[in-house]
Order: structure tokens, then sequence, then C-alpha cells
């Protein structure tokens, strides 16, 4: 029984119940003139992105979990009924009390359990434009998202693929890409705006030398580009039959992305790995996908040496060592790197303050 | 000594002490391309703004304070240091344990001292344009908006202010405006695409009845018509010398806003209150302005039962009690209301847990 509840087209609100995907919610929306954009590609439960604090492609534009979700309903794990923002209520701005619902986006399960989301829908965009180009470096990929977001081009999505992804993804998915760095461009808006902004895109990606600018504005060529690069992890995959994937991201300020990557790539020829990085680089963020033998032991012992070395180098350079897919087991101790003695207290004081029995999710996080 | 520090033009990001004000900050980055958006019309502190969560005119296209503070420095109540992003980090998001920082915005001091806020900065608009619309209606004005975020015009500010305000604004800022419910408008992009912004703007208001659609580009007149936005305070504090102002604000799912605009003018008529009314209507929030004698207590007490029943009729449409001036001492009864038994227990434990000596802001908001 995954319901779709209370939705409110005049006030861009909806509620849902644990089980409902944010693609079975945007199927129910198709034709109302509204959209959720938060999108992390896999197909998970709206519920469980605001326990992860799910982002994605969209976030660059719409925001995060953090920015879209307005009221929780949460059983407290002393079975008290919360609703964060106060029963019902959908408004888009408060300054009444403590931000409860805040705290309980991205705690992952370890502070209660979430039994309804009230979520902020979007405007669908009138008309949708993808563009992409390959680039001669690393860096001219990052300076372009840098000169596009300080431009003011109000770019929906803007995705860095390396050119082991695009490798990847011109086998699995039948493109025809150059196997360079590469951007994948998204824009949203009416024809005549997308016009401009795809030109001002042009021209600063191509100042940054790019080459192979090529856009699309069919439904059909565009959704074949979105699903090879939501297929890229299978694609990735697929470049090692009977290896298994294991996954990583940080996040760094933007300007430190060029080296960052640099760094990973040298790292990863350094340690013997397969390994693909992509990215929501609009947002400082990126994933690396690890091959990994199952049969080798010590493979993954490199491969995890090679994740946690790579948290590091991201909080070196003032980032997290998670920009989306939150701290689960494995990250607990870059956790306490990233914020310092006095940040793992607080948190560990509003884990016992809200759990005193450590009953969710025990283990996790902290 | 107040200061602004670690300005990051290309990760879009500073750090402010204490003190510094918004209107300084942008002074500061005159000419830098990047500008800080949040503006609560006052010349506020951007620390008191991180505690209060301000947030104003451009709050509708650019976010409240919530959704613009990357990090902040505080002296928790006993005496430890805690940054709640982690020490100089500055990333866009982040998945790394509790969100800290969202705790502290809107606390408004009760959880701790804010001696530094890194904040999120934007790319300055290319250009401006501003709108003035005079409606018949009240039900007219908040429909124009509603269709216009539904048509996905990226408006950056939405200002409704009512017959009494534009009236005050016409006196004292030399307006020469129609005294009916009226839309401030701005826009922000390039040449182009603000001539489209304009157009459908015009298109839709004048569908709901508008009339005296203007519009103005030069910086002058543009200044002239925000300063008259900004003054109205003072517009309508002149509206009877002597007499001293009294605001209060609600914030409520939008579609509820036309309901309780009229019913908080017949509440105005039937308590013989001088009030005007003036919002951020994109975000369903509005402010009311009530004019007291300071010789009359008796006047003094209906303006407080008239602000009180107001937030009541807020939390009844499943609004809030306050969109952005915060819980302060007079409005606690209402936020037990507004979040219920649960949340004011919840509120209280995190209270208690920071601050077990009730050192900071006592017997404010809860
Ligand atoms: C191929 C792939 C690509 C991905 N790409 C991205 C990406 O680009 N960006 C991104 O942000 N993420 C990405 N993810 C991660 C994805 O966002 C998360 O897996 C998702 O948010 C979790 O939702 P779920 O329904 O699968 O939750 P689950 O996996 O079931 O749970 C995730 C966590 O949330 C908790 N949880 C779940 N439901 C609740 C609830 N009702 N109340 C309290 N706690 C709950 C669980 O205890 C668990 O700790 C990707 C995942 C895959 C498989
Ligand atoms: C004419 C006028 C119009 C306004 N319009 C708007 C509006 O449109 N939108 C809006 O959001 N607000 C509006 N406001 C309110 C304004 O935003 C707040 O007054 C402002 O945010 C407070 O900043 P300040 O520096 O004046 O703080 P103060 O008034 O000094 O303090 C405000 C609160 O924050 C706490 N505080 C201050 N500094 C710190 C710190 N460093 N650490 C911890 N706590 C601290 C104080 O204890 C106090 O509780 C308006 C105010 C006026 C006077």
């Amino acid at each position: 029984m995954d319901k779709i509840l209370e939705l409110n087209l005049e006030d861009f609100s909806v509620v849902v119940e644990p089980g409902v995907t944010h693609k079975a919610l945007n199927t129910h929306l198709r034709d109302s003139g509204l959209w959720f954009p938060v999108d992390p590609g896999a197909d998970a439960s709206l519920c469980g992105m605001v326990a992860t604090g799910a982002s994605g492609t969209n976030a660059v534009r719409y925001g995060t979990m953090r920015e879209n979700v307005l009221n929780l309903e949460v059983v407290l794990p002393g079975g008290e009924l919360l609703h964060t923002a106060g029963l019902g209520r959908h408004f888009r701005k408060s300054a009444a009390g403590y931000n409860l619902t805040g705290l309980f986006v991205g705690s992952e399960g370890t502070l209660g359990l979430i039994t309804a989301a009230t979520l902020r829908l979007h405007p669908a965009p009138e008309a949708t434009v993808v563009a992409t180009c390959a680039f001669p470096s690393v860096q001219a990929a990052v300076d372009s998202t840098v000169h596009i977001l300080q431009a003011a081009v109000p770019v929906a999505r803007i995705e860095f693929l390396d050119d082991v992804t695009m490798d990847a993804c011109n086998k699995h998915s039948q493109l025809n890409c150059s196997v360079a760095p590469t951007l994948f461009l998204e824009f949203h808006g009416s024809e005549q705006v997308l016009a401009e902004q795809l030109q001002r895109a042009e021209e600063i990606t191509q100042d940054n030398g790019a080459f192979h600018f090529s856009s699309a504005k069919e439904a059909e060529e565009r959704s074949r580009l979105w699903a090879a690069r939501h297929s890229a992890w299978y694609a990735v995959l697929a470049l090692r039959p009977g290896y298994k994937g294991y996954s990583t991201d940080v996040c760094v300020p933007i300007s430190r992305l060029p080296e960052i990557l640099v760094q990973t790539k040298e790292d990863l020829k350094a340690q013997g790995l397969t390994g693909a990085i992509l990215g929501h680089v609009g947002d400082g963020n990126f994933h690396c996908l690890l091959l990994v033998d199952p049969e080798d032991p010590e493979e993954l012992h490199r491969v995890m040496a090679f994740s946690e070395l790579l948290g590091r180098r991201a909080l070196a350079l003032h980032g997290t060592c998670t920009g989306e897919h939150g701290i689960g087991l494995g990250k607990r101790q870059l956790l306490q790197e990233e914020v310092g003695a006095v940040g793992m207290e607080t948190m560990r004081r509003l884990k016992a303050m809200l759990d005193p029995r450590g009953l969710m999710n025990p283990g996790k996080v902290l």
C-alpha cells in the first residue's frame, strides 16, 4: 500500500508514504504540469532518499533532498509520532523554532522511522535540451563548469564523465562519443531561453577547448543520452565480466575538482585498479566506480584503501568524504576526521537524546 | 573588527564574522560578479540573519538563510568551539552525518553563539528589470503569483502591497501608483531572457485583470521603486504621526493566501486597527504592520490580540505562525500550537542537550 497522498498542485506539494519511488511519483504527476526533480538515477524510494539526503543529476539547479522536504512524519525510537513541521503543514518557509525537518533529512534511519514525507514540487520545464561535449583535459571540463555557473546560465544538469566511463558507455549503450573527459549538460526553459543558454554554453566550452559540442532536443535522443548516463554503472561493470562494483563518492569546493580528479586517476594507476569517474560536477561532487574481483580479497583490500585515501584527499581540500551516499558503516572514521571532536560529540549527543537505547540502525553513522 | 574573510570567487563562498551586514558584504562584492541575495530590507548583520533564519524579497528565487549557509563556527554554551560542517569546509553539499548547520540556522541565539558564518554566493544577474501592476482584488494578485510560478517564470522577487501600503508609499515616496492591491516583480537574467519573462508576466497578470502594468529597466527607476518598497515600514508609520509600529508575519500554503488576506482585512476593521499588509507572496508569506498609540494601552492590547488571531488563522490553514521573524518571546504559545506536544518536547530536549544550564537567550523560543 504505497500511497501518494494530498497532492496540492497550487501549493506545489505532495505527501508520500514509504515505498513510493521518485519514478512512481513522477509518473503520477505526468500531465499535472509539476514534477519532483531530485533523481539519484537508481529507482529509490522517496522516504529512503529523505533518509540518505539523496541528490543526483538535477541538484545543481533544484537542490538536494535537504531543500525539497517540507515536513516529515517520524516514529521516534520511544514510539511517539513526530510531525517535524507540525501536523498537516506544508508551507514553503518558516522561522518557527528549531529546524526538526532538516535534522531527519540525511540521518540514515538512525534517529527515527520516516512514515510519510511532504515534498516540494516544481513546475515541469516547458522544453528541454541536452548537450554533450568532449574536452582535451579534466581541467578544461571543470573550468567550463565554473564559467557556466559564474555566467549564471541556469543549467539543470551538468555531469562529468571521464575517458574510462565514456569508453564503457560507448560500448554498452552504443554511443559514438569521443573517449575523453566529457560533459553532459541539460537546460530547462522556454524554446527561446533554451536557444540562448545553449549558445552561451557552447561559447564557454569552446573557449575552454571543447571539441564535438552537440545538442539534442528530441525526447528520444535525449532519453538515449541520459539512459546511457544512468547505465554508466552497468556499462563500467561490463568492462570486466564477473567483477563486482564498489562505489564511493566525495564532494569538494569546485575550484579543487581538477586537482583531486587528476590525483585520483594517478592513485588508481598506482594501485593497479580499474575505476571510472563520473560526477555531478556543478556541485563539486563525483563518484568513483571501482571494479573488484570477488575471488581476490587482496584486491578488495586495495579498493577499500583507495576509497579511504580518496575520502582523505577530499577532506584535505576542504571537502566532504561523501556528497550523497552517506556514512553508513564504511565512512565512520572519515566522518570523525571531517567534523572533528566537537562535531562528533554533538552528533553523539543528538543520537543519545533521540535514541537512548540505540535501537535505530545501530552502529551506523556514529 | 567586523571582518569579511576567505572570499572564494570560484567556489561561490565567503566567511563573515559577526557585525558584517549584508549591505557591507554586497558592497565588498561589487565588481566581483557575485553577490549574496538574501535581503531582509533592514540592514541586518549576517550572523543575526543566520540566527533568525531571515529571508526577505529574493527568497522566492534564491532561498532563505537556510539554503545559503554552508558552515558555522559556534561557541557552544559549555565553551566548546563547534564547526558545524567541519573546520574550514565550504563544499556545496554533503551527506556526512547529521545536519548541524541547519540546526543552528533560525535557533535565535538559544543554542550557541555564532562567531563566523560561511555563506553561499550567487552570480550577480547580468541585467535586472522591475515591473509593477495593480489588481482589482487580492485574489487576482495572488492568482497571478500562482500562475507565474506554475509557468516556471523564474521571478526573482514578487512582492504584494495592499491598498493601505500603496497609499502610504505614494505619499511617503512620491510614487504615483494606484491605491489597489499591487505586485512588485523583479526579473534577473540576460537582456533577451528578461524581455521574454516580462512579456509572460504581463500576459499572466492581464489575464487576471491587472491594470497599469509598467516596467523599469534603468537602475535609477528600479532603485526608486525598491526604495519605496523597503521604506514601506516608515511610510506606514508616517500615516499616523506619533504612533508606534508593531509588526507580525505569517506564512501559509500559497493557495490559502487570498482567504487569509481577506479575513485579515476584516479583522483589522472589526478591531478598529490601522494595519498595512505587504508580503513575499511567492512564498505565501506576508507581514502586517500595525499602528498603535503609545499612550493607549488598550489599543496595544487589541494589537497583540489581533497578532495572535492572525497566527491562529495561519495555523488553521496549514501554515506557520512566523515565516521569517521568529518566535522570540511573543509567539511561544503559537509555536506550541504549531508543532504540537511531541514537536515541543523534541525542541525542549534539543535545548536541554546543548544548553543544560539555560544560559543562551533564556526564555526565548521555548
Ligand atoms: C546505481 C545507483 C546509482 C546511484 N546514484 C546516486 C546519485 O547519483 N545520487 C544519490 O544521492 N544517490 C545515488 N544512489 C544512492 C541512492 O540515492 C540511495 O540508495 C537511495 O536514496 C536510497 O533509497 P532506497 O529506497 O533504496 O533506501 P534503502 O537502500 O532501503 O535505505 C537507505 C538508508 O535509508 C534508511 N531508510 C530507508 N527508508 C527509511 C525510512 N522510511 N525511515 C528511516 N530510514 C529509512 C535505511 O535504513 C538505510 O540506512 C545510487 C544508488 C544506485 C544503486
Ligand atoms: C524594517 C525591518 C524590516 C524587516 N524585514 C524583514 C524581512 O523582510 N524578512 C526577514 O526575514 N526579516 C526581516 N526583518 C528582521 C531582520 O531580518 C532581523 O531583524 C535580522 O535578521 C536580525 O539581524 P540583526 O543583526 O539585526 O540581529 P539582532 O536583532 O541583533 O538579533 C536577532 C536575534 O538573533 C540573535 N543573534 C544575533 N547575532 C547572533 C550571533 N552572532 N549568534 C547567535 N545569535 C545571534 C539575537 O540574540 C536575537 O535573538 C526586518 C527588520 C526590520 C527592522
